[in-house]
């Protein structure tokens, strides 16, 4: 019998080594993946995920539109699985993500496309799961075991091993990424701020998270953490779209999280902040010297949602147990939803 | 001095004779775009809108991907106008989508993308607007002025025009369009069922809509619609998604509205609403003969997008006006949001 939350909250904690280990083992066959990837130069890149996975895929999918120049698209896998779709995927990369890499969904999308035309990688946390047998090419996050639920160092290694893949195949210098094992530490030495913030929450019913740019994945994958282990109505906006529309639900009564690192993504949220106080809202900032601090320095700008979700995942951990609820069995789930 | 929400009344009512004239002016200038797009053979789509326009674009990539067979993707306008990204855009057909065609992002966005080599088309309700004139090629869906801050006819006028567009260049037939007016007309007319729901919903501060498939884009819709009219918390999940984590914070408190039409998609949802019914949530389905009965008879399922909005759309409307608001003035909103 361990204790609530003892499984989530252990693999939290376990993430500057995670992340460590992911460098010094897997730097280089990520390498020759993306070597591989270069070769066959695909003009486009497709990517297939589902949950948290998602989140990994569209930050990936920012680093291939930035980084790469290239057009990037997260699939929709029912319009193969449910509608039958077979189509035209010469030169293009079709990438799937998922922890398990076991759910039927993603193992049919993988083979249509495969079958389609396409290069195909899989990103696995098993990497002999079916989804990596389906797949050409194999990155394997390498994040060992994951118990809990909710999903957290397999997030930030897909999140690191993408990062790795797309870099290698643009050609850029990776070696920034080392002084993520430290700042992921000194991150997540700042539990204070999480409690306090998890008290300030104690009895909110919901809750907006919001970001642009590359740190918009980590404000979806914030909202999904606490939907899933506290029960929140949590909901994520870019900060763009936040101002058509959504912005009218946000009161005095809704909290705020913002996500705002330094970089051209985190200067796109300040007239985003500015009306959010504007009409009152009690904002929360995640970054640097904020109410949830991140230690970002010296660490790139793309680089920086990997530390970002640290204390939102501390914060989904913390409200949960502060709400008599068991973070590492949340009502209704299992570890591998299977989806066809 | 008008009546509270007799804006959004009046267009919502009105979609009948939009749908019809659209299709009676507007069928041969779209066919005109689908052959020049068709004779340029892109192999690649991508789509770019923000918020009401975003769910069309959306609705427009499930039928690039089912119709077409091309891979399609929704583009991150930040990566071009907040990163400075400049994509290889060859072989690739970039749609922008938007009522007023004068947000900056949105502009910027497509003037970059035909830079970059794009095939540009902007479907927009304003044929003069800095959008249409940007790109290469230009839909009109010719809704009329829209004045309430909510969108509503041009949503479903977005629907059509892109239909047709997609349908055209894929050489379909698209006779069973003509049956849309009758079919709105008839789904209107059920607003008893709406009060009802309305009623129902009067105290619920948060609400999770569901679909799968070309469904999917009602539900991220509709959930828009009364966030930004009623201020309710409400959230949009692919039923596949809402297994993943989404699923926990589902119970007997928070309504859940599933959409569920005839076809494929709505087929896919039947594990999803079993499974919701399963853990005591409470389920108002939208289709024929449902709680919020829609008038699909005779209408392919790639069609009835643009009629199972219409009841959720009066709900919101409904709903705003029992809480005391105006949905015609929502708090903290304006017609054109620009974003940069």
């Amino acid at each position: 019998m361990t204790q609530p939350g003892a499984l989530m909250a252990a693999e939290i904690a376990e993430q500057p080594e995670v992340l460590a280990a992911l460098l010094a083992r897997q730097t280089d066959p990520l390498a020759d993946v993306a070597a591989a990837v270069r070769t066959r130069a695909p003009r486009f890149v497709l990517f297939a995920a589902r949950g948290t996975s998602d989140h990994a895929a569209l930050y990936a999918k920012y680093l291939v539109e930035t980084k790469l120049a290239l057009p990037a698209g997260l699939v929709s896998p029912s319009t193969m699985t449910v509608y039958g779709a077979r189509p035209a995927l010469d030169d293009v990369l079709f990438v799937a993500v998922s922890q398990s890499g076991g759910s039927p969904d993603l193992v049919e999308s993988m083979s249509t496309a495969r079958a389609c035309g396409a290069l195909t990688l899989a990103v696995t946390n098993q990497p002999s799961s079916p989804l990596a047998r389906a797949a050409e090419l194999s990155a394997d996050v390498a994040a060992g075991p994951e118990l809990a639920v909710a999903a957290t160092k397999t997030y930030t290694a897909e999140l690191l091993a993408l990062y790795l893949v797309v870099a290698g195949w643009a050609g850029l210098d990776t070696s920034a990424a080392a002084r993520l094992p430290d700042a992921a530490a000194r991150t997540l030495a700042r539990a204070d701020r999480v409690d306090a913030a998890a008290d300030r929450y104690r009895f909110a019913d919901r809750l907006v998270t919001t970001a642009r740019g590359y740190s918009y994945p980590t404000a979806r994958e914030a909202a999904l953490k606490l939907m899933e282990t506290s029960y929140l109505g949590a909901q994520a906006f870019s900060g763009a779209d936040l101002l058509h529309g959504p912005m009218a639900m946000v009161d005095a009564g809704v909290p705020v999280i913002a996500i705002r690192t330094p970089g051209a993504g985190g200067q796109a949220m300040d007239p985003v902040i500015a009306k959010l106080t504007n009409v009152g809202a009690d904002v929360l900032l995640v970054g640097p010297d904020s109410g949830l601090p991140v230690a970002t320095e010296g660490v790139d700008a793309e680089l920086s949602p990997i530390l970002e979700i640290l204390p939102l995942q501390q914060l989904a951990w913390r409200l949960a147990l502060n709400r008599g609820g068991d973070p590492d069995a949340p009502r209704g789930l299992r570890k591998v939803t299977e989806t066809y």
